[in-house]
């Protein structure tokens, strides 16, 4: 696989700080041809949870060749490996604490702990390895070095905890795992999982006090104001409200990801 | 006219979601040599006014052959149509749902719907069709794909109501259409209707509680904290307070987009 | 020194109005093959301290030749000159109302007072040079336009009070410059300084009821959600809390910016 020169960036940093424009000029400085597209900078400090789900929901839109790098990383500094991935397709680059397991785990590739110092950017600092190791690294894959001259290939990256739905009889058990600016509420009930559970069945989906009959296919088969549940974008369950939020109709307090989602399968449909 | 390879986006997305990136990721792999400009992806979710009134202020500080994308879509996946809208200088792109409005209400031009999916990015999903029509669309335009082969002129697209400033006597109404981060109150009483309306005479503006004397011509023509008027650089009178925020000097609950602003003619100036 | 063709952006505009996007439609009609890197727009409006405190921490992360522009220009439209200082690698961009002088007055180079008009966009609005002087004048430098045909060399920018750690006895005493979305407290007191001051001692930090024995070289080193002070990536004293938002232990009202942190010497290190 040839590099397309293009470098995505994930990161809790925020767009406050200067952080994100300098892992900027330390790329664009090693390679003046990288086109840096930003996926997001606003995830909560720390969530590697969320940066996970966010990768794999984008990963897969951009041309082939291109270089993702993740920087959710509350362990800089301490002993937590810098890591490489490589697929047919892609390069993934972020820290060894997870971020990478669900692009690991459901795809084909290798993984290399990056300890090829001559690859970093020096003096190496305690707090930001995304400026001295994760941007150059990126820099230098995007303009063609060889993964494999950066480090060694290992065979026990950290994972991360997924959380799959569940079937019990007639229900499926799934949670949410993201929510989004328009207050949808995105699940980890995948179209095959529930196409294979349902036949030529119908349900209900039911989320805190919210009880939906039947999987729509889109915003505008509810009335409007109305909670509707459909196949999203990403490919997974959403439960929404048609010009509305579905996140205002949970009576929930505290953290919304994580709460149980339930499919109830019903009659036969007509 | 040729395109310039320039794309710039308005969508109600956020940043914190990685849509925006998908669509750029989609844009990329169509035409790697697009240049993605954000103009700004913070609308209120489904704000089809404050979409048009952004894009009609910034389109056309871009350079001729520009591709601007509007996505703020609130109708997804029901019938409303994609459209396109061409000019002498410009490609503009967007749901038929009002937002090109302005720019098709007051420039010359051809609209097309499009409906030769041959340009789409396929399976289209119902949810999405920032991805899955709208970038690829612009892509494709941006690379030099002949819109007239992407749709059918139409005659009939969806109109949005401008509210227009209305002479009476001695006062011109007009309203606030734009608040911006400084909190300056844009009003829809553009530089021509002003002038044609005061002719030699001073003025007074009202809005809610302010009252100002006089059109200035920079905020420093106030003392510090003192309301000022004066003529912004989108060309419509601003209500403003120099190194403050005239929002602050409003008693309103609820929406500010809509107040009205009243201009009295007062004695000739000396 | 030849320009790269990148120019970064530091303003206090926000990302919701489209003022940033159009800057860059104008930058990228005059020097089509400019390259434009965000550095950040979320500063308080008019605040000028964090900006150059922003411009400081980052602009040596970018190649040689780059153009780095500043607007937080509370005096816009009054008579504040607009100003240009040319260092061996870098051209610096900015109002003449002390937002670039950590810049010139601790990097040698040339001030300029740009008033030749003939690099600007006309008309020439009272409201927003960033559009109509300072990204034209980008462009213009990134295109490899000489800088002394722009103005006049000045002698006397604006300066800006800096305020330096104060050695008194066993104490240095210095203050809080500037907070990130981390919730790190960042000092003024820089790695040499504290050094010289250290020798082979040990120290206490303290900062409102925060008090931390001795300097950690990376978070990790507390417990979690425990206190730590360290040398942060910018070259000066952090205070941190590992996993945890310092910012959330000091029981201040109002402002953080400018509270004092004082270093106590202790004991030789063992």
């Amino acid at each position: 696989m040839a590099p397309s020169g293009i470098i995505t960036l994930i990161t809790d940093f925020g767009l406050a700080d200067p952080y994100v424009s300098i892992m900027k000029g330390v790329i664009i400085g090693l390679n003046p041809g990288a086109k840096i597209i930003d996926i997001t900078h606003e995830l909560a400090p720390g969530d590697i949870f969320c940066a996970a789900m966010v990768l794999r929901d984008s990963f897969a839109y951009f041309p082939e060749g291109t270089v993702h790098v993740v920087v959710v990383d509350p362990g800089v500094g301490t002993d937590r490996r810098p890591l490489a991935f490589l697929t047919d397709q892609y390069f993934f680059v972020g820290p060894d604490n997870g971020v990478l397991w669900p692009i690991i785990s459901e795809n084909r590739g290798t993984a290399i702990h990056l300890d090829n110092a001559s690859f970093f950017r020096h003096p190496i600092s305690n707090t930001f390895h995304g400026r001295d190791i994760f941007a150059p690294v990126a820099a230098h894959l995007s303009a063609g070095v060889d993964v494999f001259n950066m480090g060694k290939v290992i065979e026990d990256p950290i994972t991360l905890t997924l959380p799959r739905p569940i079937q019990e009889g007639k229900l499926l058990k799934g949670q949410v795992i993201r929510i989004d600016r328009f207050g949808n509420l995105i699940t980890n009930i995948d179209e095959k999982t529930l196409k294979d559970f349902l036949g030529s069945s119908n349900c209900t989906v039911t989320v805190g006090p919210i009880r939906v009959y039947g999987i729509s296919s889109t915003y505008g088969d509810a009335p409007v104001h109305k909670e509707v549940a459909l196949m999203g974008s990403s490919g997974f369950l959403e439960i929404s409200v048609n010009q509305g939020r579905a996140t205002d109709r949970l009576d929930i307090q505290g953290d919304i990801i994580g709460i149980p989602v339930v499919i109830e399968k019903r009659r036969p449909r007509h």
